[in-house]
């Protein structure tokens, strides 16, 4: 299938990764996270995230933001998050069956709760008919392409911390993120207070693998049993560590994050002065969501696969990866134009 | 770390199965398994189970069997399986939290459930205090390293289908058990009446990536919700799918399954006349069982990693691998001999 | 505690309930269900809701409504309620805990959904990474006091049943509902291709016992199983089936549910036109909201035990119950006068 | 139904705790536990087992023994039971369900568990593929009608704490237990180091009501909120918690649990001595299991309703109850002699 706009995850796996696999292929390695490659890795995300901060590996996304809310809540405890948060739409219920918990959803203008937003779901506390709010989530960058400020993410973090609640970032494309704020992931994270992480890598060009990332300890401590249990422990678990490794060598999360953000704009600038088109959030990060008549997005999903996001009010969602090139976006807009 | 005997996902790639996931990374794919990767490969598996059959991938063996047990059972039932099985002692109690049913487990001499044993757990039916038996699970080849005939086979599925329960085989080491046999996974599965298989990969070669056969296509209607709630859904599954095509291109499967079965047999071979070593069950896949005076199992672990298997009985497992060498086992053999 | 306006269970036991307790209190009975006064009252409920229902009695509403959820759903799909619904906001999680779906909210002005307001989640069906709709759940009489008419509960069903869908009642106060719309419940019900219902008898009269109905026959197949697993069968359960038998005896249920219905609306009468009183929903059952200044309110808690409803806009609530007398509402509103 | 030897919740009321009920049911009362009859009783409870104990109650006794698994273990954890503990066979697979854990479960003689017998479940500590084992669950008196005597419940307590473990007790028949060891309730639990009980009532003579009795009080913090959610807080509470203060008012408790003892032992005194009946446990408490022929039990089972024990050894269980007269046991006794 040629490149188009589907998916961050359409793309395949960063040259360099994939390598990574290959130089780690030799002689055999101890299971389950046992290896010198994992342990090398676990402090390189040391690094990152500062000495507290513990990591562990799990296979995908779900399974990251799972269990991350699988650390922070018990089945009678609840999350905040928006309506649109992927946790909340995405997942199939992951939460609800893997967690047991309640998910108190917002809804939001733009993808980004706020405190007054989350206050609105911080009551029955101490009333046993009512789930217990334990923590907010947010996601950064959000499902709809746009940025928490630093300052922002601030002002969850201590409204949950007044309340003895965590704050959760899924990160599924934190790198995005962190380079379109300038910042390291250190800042965004740790520096803030935030308690745990899902750490993305598979939609900036890794095979297979996401990171639950700990800053506060407290969280973690039964954590590897629960990952097991919940079906996410990886027997040869060199082959994700090596693909982190290469993640952060030579900061390659930073340039194909910066390509993928870069890519968006490109696009953006190319298709915001067409006359039929709406560009419907501010674009932060790799993600365009644009608003334009059905017959002529139908159109064009002859010709590249994207998804509608809104079908009611006619948005699709385009996305770009690290792989998307200048004349990828030149051909696609081409087609647009032609209508 | 040097090649030992620890444990077969302890070996890495297969070169052929690495050499399929480089050849998969171009352009794009659409994600989770709507990709060509995953249509092709999709339908060689229906070459080997039969038209009636369908795929299903997941991350990794706990994975496969809690879905598996997920698609045969809900909650109020229960899976009849031997003691030993990888399921009841590997896995953190995988089933009772994702599937939320009991195991009825049963003491076996060697690993193998048989009707009689079987039996023993099949009563209470249509009683509300009593889980429902609804399926049997045998693991083949053996986490003991012994197998199951055909006909020992033929006879667990009709006692379970008289009872109007399912069978399920954990397949973590199948390939093992075909090639030691003799016969088609066919033969072993589908001919017999078998309803569900965990089709191993990872322990044959594969990066990271097991499959779900449903023989029985009635289980498998819901079971693509389920695996996405269930933590278990790949987003780059081509890659996954890559690795499957190169697997049963030339008969790779079996070439890496007869080469550990036999290096097995090499081993074996080497230390059953040492008088301080006992081989515990026939050797009839990848795996050995031996039992020797603990004073030598604790220094050959100075010189080689393996698990102990049975400290009440010091015994020990020692495992063969696709990659495992002539070389590697006459230098064991040589730490051993020198006790 | 003198009578008051705080809940429906906050009255005692019909007496005529109790004398049925205390006759049933000789000699022996088989335990779980399996004694003459259930034969009884399960014939007494084919009866009230067609040869093809079945019952079964549960503990309480929370029991009973998560029960029926379960025989609907499985975890991977997903049940549409109002956003105040009883079991979304006042069941502490126990539909994701217990069968580990999720409910998907609407927001309602009066408690009551629609088809247009259903559709709104209708939708993804098909698409694995969402949980897949497969039950509508009203509640009749609603939290609000409001009542669905058989009209509006028809329309329901085919919309349910248009989707391969099922329909259940809440009926934590049923009795009220069938009074005040003057029908039987067969009529509310069985009729109308209502596949399930929650069937109250505790806000009515009874100590502690709640029944699931089955109009779906389907939906009771593994249902005993399900009740004792989920911790819902009574042992000595002469004792709720009696209470039941003595709550159809005469019409007991009839006539308690009128007179709290007949209560309600005389309070109605004597507060609505207080000045600073503002009744917010129609009064169609027993229970009366109105909203008033909080110094107002808070006041009267002072002699009066009732719930705030919406802190936000100083809406509370008033509860009648079998046993209010007009004795009862005329002090009551004596007292709210004098301020 | 005549009375029998069927089970001890065959039995009715017993007269003192319905009168409570009756005197209960005046005027209204706060709902859910709040009411002045709860917080008369838990002081009752503080009195006989110490100041810093707490109580729930709950509506049944799978639901009490599954909830104090719940407040002690999480999904990753495992409890040790006999093999023949209620909570492993008559509950469905509650905790499977509700808890999601293991139990794992040992063979016992007699039905209860030794130090030496837990020991063979306390291995794989802090590695993650197994579930780590962290409380022991005993019954007293056991299923089998046998007893712990207090060293023997102080040994396994010092075990559990010496594993960081704690200690259970399915106090079903608890009262049965105190008598006939001629202690306190305090003395066989609190004083010993006991953590958490499920304190039986119905079986004693309460028509619904159990109770979780919290020793160690870390235990109870969340767990208001886990019976609500888990199905199990009754409404009108009031009456639950009149039962009890009847039931410890006057010891009523122990004239009901000494007299079911006693007629045991007659019962046991009139058939030792018959040629065919082979008595199999010591009788301890209110039960007896005797081993007899086929044909002369299912001729018997004519007669009365009791319950096989064990068919493939064709032991019964007869039980005797706070209700049963000598005339009783006499007429039972002909019957058998007759054959």
């Amino acid at each position: 299938m040629k490149r188009g706009f589907g998916s961050d995850n359409h793309s395949g796996i960063s040259p360099e990764v994939l390598n990574a696999i290959y130089d780690a292929n030799i002689d055999h390695a101890l299971a389950y996270g046992d290896d010198e490659y994992s342990a090398k890795v676990e402090e390189i995300f040391k690094q990152h995230f500062g000495e507290q901060s513990s990591v562990f590996f799990v296979f995908n996304g779900t399974g990251a933001n799972t269990l991350c809310i699988d650390a922070m809540c018990r089945s009678h405890e609840a999350v905040v998050c928006a309506e649109s948060a992927h946790v909340n739409v995405d997942e199939c219920g992951s939460v609800q069956r893997v967690v047991g918990c309640r998910l108190l959803t917002v809804p939001t203008p733009d993808g980004k709760l706020t405190p007054e937003l989350v206050k609105t779901q911080l009551h029955g506390f101490g009333v046993e008919h009512h789930s217990q709010p334990k923590a907010i989530t947010i996601t950064q960058s959000t499902e709809l392409g746009t940025l928490y400020t630093l300052d922002e993410i601030k002002a969850l973090v201590d409204l949950a911390h007044e309340y003895n609640m965590y704050l959760h970032i899924d990160g599924a494309r934190i790198a995005n993120a962190a380079v379109a704020l300038g910042c390291t992931f250190k800042e965004m994270t740790t520096d803030l207070g935030v308690d745990i992480i899902s750490f993305g890598g598979t939609k900036n060009g890794l095979m297979i693998g996401e990171a639950v990332v700990f800053l506060n300890p407290r969280l973690a401590e039964s954590f590897k049993y629960r990952r097991k249990q919940a079906l996410q422990l990886c027997s040869k678990m060199r082959f994700i560590a090596a693909q982190f490794e290469a993640y952060f060598k030579d900061d390659l999360w930073r340039r194909n994050a910066e390509h993928s953000n870069k890519m968006a704009q490109l696009l953006y600038n190319e298709v915001k002065d067409i006359p039929f088109v709406k560009v419907m959030y501010p674009v932060q990060s790799n993600g365009i969501f644009v608003q334009m008549p059905r017959e002529k997005w139908t159109e064009l999903q002859k010709h590249y696969f994207f998804y509608d996001w809104d079908l009611d009010n006619d948005v699709v969602r385009w996305v770009c990866s690290f792989d998307t090139t200048e004349d990828d976006i030149e051909k696609f807009v081409e087609v647009i134009k032609r209508f």
